[in-house]
């Protein structure tokens, strides 16, 4: 059974099932995404009008038995940075995609009538599109339970909250997870794009699917055993990540300086001890909860969890240093438990906890809040966005659109995508990715933090310009050929430090596809996806000028290393000669 | 006395007064507030940071006694479109600036304690820094009021109202006109530039003021009488306008078939008629208004007026084609008096016409207002905006940062700027302007209409294609030239037929100065100025993806011609090859 292309037209609710043209037969997840994204998407389209295209694709592992590699990737052009988006996520569509043979599902087009919301459910050789104003105006939670009482539990969903609906910048699209939960397409604001489509939820009816064949079935074993190996015997992704989460990194960013407080204002907060992974475990083990909980199938590091409350009542799951850091250091919140409570209602909302924790830092130099009000933060959450009052609009469209409206300098944003948890100024090689990824302030595109802060991959000084460029380019373009694969992000650790991680993983593909392709093609899918990107934005208008820190950052030092943002233009450009 | 250079630096509350460069000698209005604005201002900076600058200017001929030479420059980099701007205003200001020997006043940094807003008064060879706290909240004719209190009645008052001290990308900077009302630097933001920089007026005292000196003032006399004659025979701005103000064009542009009507859905309001130029000079004179009036001392068009309501009583003035087309036909208004008394609000709190009506027509598919509900548009303005709601910040915004807010895809804007009043797909030309010109989208930067549509300078078929670049280029460059003069716009009309015109001014320009340019130097001049202004924005970051039409411009089309923007990039990217 060969894979093959689902195209949907919400224009006339029409679609197409095609075979899989050529040139992208060797490509999955981000690198099919960005590609199919490129070519068919106009980079001058409004990316909420009817030329704009939304483009699912698993990873080329998707759906094998190879240990995390469930990420589906999501492709389109990005409503908030105007750009290009991949974003990929966990839970259970990449698998349920490869296994009913969906190498790639295409949406296109904005139905003439505006007036529905749509749920599409999927299934082998067919796409229903049903009216479903019973979902009108409901969050993810509500979505999942009505798909779930409906369909056989294998059931992939992904869905749209309120926020979606309303077309709101900081909204996600969540995805269900193995036990349930929910797991995010984050930032960029592709949960408006969905909503723009007038799609409530997607389902993949799991009832018809087939293992995935693969074509060397002993090799694809003895290497899945050798990188299963790598991911366990990595300090990080075998140790810290299972026992802390990601949240293991509060407290070692905090001690570099480099964890963003009160807006950017310093790269330490006085209350880490609060909210840091040590005393998110501790919480977890004397209230009942799981430390350990897995984002997708086939995961063996585990970095998820879930946290109870302290009558020992289930508060959230998937509850990551990102949201800790925003709500926490970022906007002074020094109650763990509170912002698991925030967390839960964003993923029943489907919000970027990136992008709304720094709009909501950003929000008290606008007089809307205070640091460390996390009632009133829950407030604006549940209250103002979910409702759509003008406050809500305002806050659910990012920082960069609350900083326009309120005339703030200090907006923290990058293609005005809100800054993740590692301070540019303290974390030089961490700065360089958000500047120059095509994706705007992203920490995944190429983390440097891994060689700046936790000595993986050896070792460039965090606050030196030195060395920064070369790594953040080498790291964006191993990224992207990762998340080409369906791999977790957290493979990196390994492959950047254990010589038979990479060979395994390759040796994977290989015996998936029959092919035979080398380290040397992997590094050149990478710089080809990043290419494709940048040249698709550069066609949308996010050239050079684009590649830049937020100018007060260069004026401003940080303390506690008092570093300002110290790059030329010219040395940020030269990323991009490769 | 030669002209100096007047310099304030607002981050330790000083100034100096210096020579002229000699790059600088030959250059008044936008061509000096370009170059300086080029030279001076990082064009990545942000633009209510401490890097950016404003720069006025006086024209080459303001202060003498050329007919309409009052103008007055401004630039800076936008807040509104992140590129640079130029804006020019009647008023007092440019012949009292000219008078008191200052060629142009630039205004750099940013108070360090925020907490105080400042009044700066120049006066020959000084700048005084007041601390205004008196003046805090206050609309501009509280201002106004308190400056002449205090001063000789022929200073020169540049103030902001609530909206400039709050930012927003709507206000203006006003300025009193020979009368006492205000004439407006509209466009771009301006006003929270000047915000930005903690300034709430910028007076210049008139006593110590001397007539400028003329190097050939019989020549001068002669060429002047020439070009009077030119203005006073010309159709338009000896009749048309004197007659009816800008605001004869409603009908004219109605008929077009361009008067893009309810946020750009039709090119014709079938309520025209009662808001047309001829409506309101029936009312002026059965109510005892005035239909002369210039905007500045030396004005032979006189095209404004003051409007008085029903009993007599007065309501505004300085009532232009604009505000009556931004709250008329793009908001579906038809009552006259209620928009004259929005135009009233609006010249007090110092907003943008076009920008906050064209905002207002998109907030009605935001589901903010109704279309003609021009009570709730009047609220809005008067205590949303006045007082900075959350509401009022998003309409303060502009429609570009609305449409993102509520995620709308029909946003009339060109690099972030409201569209004016004359339809783009209806007015091809014109959309040329638009989509081309430095400024984002601006009906005055080459007035496309005079030839489209008014047979000034030829013809060239409004519906079509053929012969719009070419004729957007020559006005835009022609219209960068007038600018630098201190020369009111519809100079344009008769220096397009009446070939005794632009040798005129000319010849005025080289009597003032005692120099001998030549109609090619002045061509040159406003391709330099093009030129330095389109790199400036490049350097931005608003390269070509910016020169574009809003994309539903496009596929809708536009009644009742049924005409779409059929340009392609290409055509429209040819513009700058000169």
């Amino acid at each position: 059974m060969s894979d093959l292309i689902y195209r949907v037209n919400m224009s006339n609710l029409s679609f197409s099932i095609e075979e899989v043209p050529a040139g992208w037969m060797g490509l999955g997840g981000r690198g099919l995404t960005s590609t199919i994204v490129a070519s068919e998407v106009d980079p001058e389209c409004h990316p909420l009008g009817p030329n704009n295209k939304m483009v699912f694709a698993p990873g080329l592992l998707s759906g094998t038995s190879a240990s995390n590699s469930g990420r589906n990737s999501l492709g389109a052009k990005s409503p908030l940075t105007g750009g290009i988006k991949e974003s990929n996520v966990g839970g259970t569509s990449a698998g349920i995609f490869s296994k009913l043979g969906v190498k790639a599902l295409i949406i296109e087009g904005i139905p003439q009538d505006t007036s529905s919301f749509y749920q599409l459910h999927i299934t082998k050789d067919n796409v229903e599109f049903i009216k479903v104003p019973e979902l009108v105006g409901k969050n993810n939670y509500f979505v999942l339970d009505a798909m779930l009482a409906k369909y056989d539990k294998k059931v992939a969903v992904m869905s749209i909250g309120r926020p979606g609906e309303m077309c709101m910048l900081t909204s996600n699209i969540s995805v269900k997870d193995p036990k349930g939960k929910l797991r995010s397409h984050g930032r960029g604001g592709l949960g408006a794009v969905m909503g723009s489509k007038k799609i409530k939820c997607i389902t993949v009816d799991a009832a018809d699917y087939k293992e995935v064949t693969i074509a060397d079935p002993e090799k694809f074993k003895a290497a899945s055993k050798i990188f299963t190996k790598a991911l366990q015997e990595n300090p990080i992704s075998g140790e810290g990540l299972p026992a802390f989460g990601t949240n293991v990194l509060v407290n070692i960013i905090n001690e570099a300086g480099g964890l963003p407080t009160r807006n950017f204002r310093s790269g330490t907060f006085e209350f880490a001890e609060n909210i840091c992974g040590e005393t998110m475990a501790e919480n977890i083990k004397a209230r009942g909860g799981d430390t350990t909980h897995g984002c997708h199938a086939g995961c063996v590091i585990q970095c998820s969890q879930t946290y109870n409350d302290k009558d020992g009542k289930y508060l959230t799951s998937g509850f990551e240093y990102e949201m800790i850091w925003a709500f926490g250091a970022n906007l002074g919140i020094k109650d763990l438990d509170l912002i698991a409570k925030i967390d839960a209602l964003m993923d029943d909302l489907g919000l970027d906890a990136i992008e709304t924790g720094v709009t909501l830092g950003l929000a008290v130099d606008a007089g809307i809040l205070e640091y460390g009000d996390g009632e009133r933060a829950y407030k604006l959450i549940a209250e103002d966005i979910a409702n759509g009052t003008p406050l809500g609009r305002i806050i659910g469209s990012g920082a960069g659109n609350l900083g326009k409206l309120y005339g703030l300098v200090r907006v923290p944003v990058v293609k005005n995508q809100s800054i993740p948890a590692y301070e540019p100024r303290a974390i030089k090689g961490q700065g360089v990715t958000y500047v120059t990824t095509p994706m705007g302030a992203d920490h995944t595109a190429g983390y440097a933090v891994a060689t700046n802060i936790l000595n993986s991959g050896g070792y460039v000084d965090p606050l030196k310009k030195e060395g920064q460029v070369e790594l953040s380019r080498n790291l964006q373009i191993a990224s992207a050929a990762v998340d080409s694969t369906g791999m977790c992000i957290f493979v990196a650790f390994p492959a950047l430090d254990d010589p038979a991680c990479l060979p395994a993983l390759i040796d994977m593909i290989n015996a998936r596809f029959g092919i035979a392709i080398t380290a040397d093609d992997v590094m050149n899918l990478g710089k080809n996806i990043l290419k494709t990107e940048h040249a698709f934005n550069l066609k949308a208008g996010l050239g050079n000028a684009s590649d830049r820190i937020p100018e007060f950052m260069k004026y401003e030092k940080l303390p506690p290393h008092n570093v300002v943002w110290d790059f030329t233009n010219e040395e940020i450009d030269e990323f991009w000669n490769f």
